[in-house]
């Protein structure tokens, strides 16, 4: 058993102190990181190169060693996303709200670090330093428990991260990467209510599930996406057929890329093979309803229950041909996972049926959902995509990663 | 085992039509309450008696019957309650944020309702009414776990509320009360994922701690409290005697009162003896540290590791003496449930370390921590109070019970 006692107690230590720094020191220790990381290019790349050697020795599929694997051209990004880090506002201490009570009473809130940040993801080593340096910048403590086909490299930059933040004056205990990648340290995390005040997962649909489920830490759901795109039967259907392409296609990876399109039925038989003729110069294999089989024909795969649930992630999109919109807002309210959800219309009527209607993190109106992101959204960063509806939802930068604090001063009211 | 399915099938049914209803609605529905709960006062008086009957005859504590027992000036208070409710701004539609971003993105955040609220509560009637129709006036569908002793009581003003939901053209489905009170249905919500959107438990600390372990279902904490007062070196001691006497007596029974005093050494020989004083008046008991009991003699209890973290919600005080503000400040960060502390001094920089370092919902300068209360705050009324860091923190009124949505208008705009 992983016990996570220390790493609680070294986090909370470094979060009280973290809590009460100012912008200065915690920008000089991102720009030290900045500068550090490329100071030390080669040994980072050494230690990831060892990473990436042992995952194809295991035989770790190529699109997750894509993943893993840096050069220096994404290690000069990691640095420069620091200093845009580095760059952007610090949200402790906001006033954001005061006012002076009847009996006198003068009541602030002010917005305070959450204290500890608890980040599991995958064998991705950007996450590493992305997420230490949006804790940090917020004031607080980040704990990372990151995959373990990334383990060596990611020693290394928490290691940086760390003697960047005692050279600025920082707990070196700001950043701790918890060495333990088993099932076993994960869990600990996730139990560790009182030493980690947030839980952020970043990765798959297991691992977000797994949080939910084992988790006595406050979990916020991220960047699980069952994206939909709704064509409207008043609709023009070269837009349509854009924002389908670039929704799906863009970067089919990634959480706010389309996986199903529902179309209404007087529009499909124009709409389909228009859609179908486009998707082709990707290869985008499509997975159809039994009318959208007949529209487009036997080169169309039978679509299950399962692939009106799935997250793709690749070059695949399901495909159902509704009878109206209350349909298509039934079947996103049965299947979405909550992240993004669009309407291509030109109704009012059916615009504002579907945008307050859809429950969703981010709902669009005649756009490509692609656009749900931190930088997109003028957050500067994100942490993640919150899919919650508490504390956070949608793209999460830092003022997401903070919490509230009243502070009321008197001259010794009591109460009558 | 209990099945939450048809329940949380119902209740996410009436939380999508409750998100695109106006405030007229809701108000009527509330108003309408209002009116059937005094036109109904016999019949809910009936079955109140049944209930305190039944405790009675199970020997239940007599605070617990206090708090289940009705008459009609309670139901009077209850339906006033109700009404200012009515009164209280409707939080959902507000536009909290927007830009058009440079690429012509039209992006709105705005507040929406949560969805499906679940409260598991102790025996007390009042808050069945009172926190449905909070979550009803936020758009929200709420479910109900009362406890058991309340059942009979419950189930008339779930009825009353219900039918009230219906005459105004609400969901009857609006407000939710589980029939069955047993273990099970409670931990059937903790862990309905999917179903309900957050769960507040309202009672006791052994009942969050049970929410807190088993929920799958986001977790607002709310409402332990081992509150602190800490008494400065540079003090009135008259203020201070005042607010802390204020705030153990005035109502000993509520999150908010006063559970443990921490005195600067340099002023305990003259402070404590003041303090004894005013508090032998309400028979307070003294469970003090090994100087304090030096300065007061031996009517002073010796207190024990428990009594640091005890939350008494009755007329007994913890005291401890301390060296410094800094052990003040330890302590509290030791033992402290994160709900409210105050400092009574007249140091400017005393006051400024003390806010600045304490981690609690409400942190107090020279007031008493009995302020702590949505009323006094100016939120109208309140739902709980957070001791939870995410979401919401301190006193949760309307506007804490609802979740944001990005709506992102455009005209065809793609990623590049």
């Amino acid at each position: 058993m992983f016990d996570f006692t220390p790493t609680g107690i070294a986090a909370r230590e470094a979060a009280r102190a973290l809590a009460s720094t100012g912008s200065d020191k915690k920008n000089e220790a991102l720009i030290l990181t900045a500068r550090e990381l490329i100071a030390q290019k080669r040994s980072i790349l050494e230690k990831n190169e060892e990473d990436v050697r042992a995952a194809e020795e295991k035989c770790v599929k190529s699109t997750l060693i894509d993943r893993l694997r840096l050069d220096e051209k994404r290690i000069e990004g990691i640095a420069e996303g620091v200093l845009k880090v580095a760059d952007l506002p610090d949200p402790v201490g906001e006033v954001i709200s005061g006012e002076t009570r009847p009996n006198g009473l003068q009541i602030r809130k002010i917005r305070v670090p959450l204290g500890v940040v608890g980040i599991i993801y995958e064998s991705r080593p950007n996450v590493t330093v992305d997420a230490a340096a949006l804790c940090l910048k917020s004031g607080n403590a980040a704990v990372l428990r990151g995959g373990s086909d990334a383990i060596r490299t990611n020693v290394v930059l928490a290691s940086v991260m760390r003697d960047c933040a005692e050279k600025a004056g920082l707990p070196r205990d700001s950043v701790i990467l918890l060495a333990d990648t088993t099932r076993d340290s994960a869990n600990a995390m996730m139990r560790a209510h009182g030493f980690v005040d947030v839980l952020i997962p970043r990765g798959g649909a297991g691992l977000i599930r797994s949080c939910v489920e084992n988790s006595t830490v406050p979990v916020i759901e991220t960047g699980v996406g069952n994206c939909h795109i709704y064509v409207d039967r008043d609709t023009d259907p070269n837009m349509a057929v854009n924002i389908i392409d670039n929704a799906k296609t863009q970067r089919p990876g990634v959480c706010n890329a389309c996986e199903t399109v529902l179309v209404h039925r007087d529009v499909a038989e124009n709409f389909l093979p228009m859609l179908k003729k486009r998707l082709d110069e990707h290869n985008v294999e499509l997975r159809g309803c039994e009318l959208t089989k007949k529209i487009l024909g036997d080169c169309v795969v039978d679509a299950t229950e399962e692939d009106w649930a799935a997250e793709y992630l690749d070059y695949i999109l399901a495909v159902r041909v509704v009878d109206t919109i209350d349909d298509a807002i039934e079947h996103i309210g049965k299947y979405s996972t909550g992240h993004s959800e669009c309407i291509v219309t030109d109704s009012v009527s059916a615009a504002e049926k579907f945008t307050s209607s859809i429950d969703s993190a981010a709902v669009y109106v005649n756009a490509s959902t692609r656009f749900t992101d931190g930088f997109e959204f003028g957050l500067g960063a994100e942490i993640g995509i919150s899919t919650s509806k508490l504390h956070a939802r949608g793209p999460m930068g830092l003022r997401e990663l903070t919490t509230v604090k009243y502070i009321v001063s008197g001259r010794g009211q009591i109460r009558r």
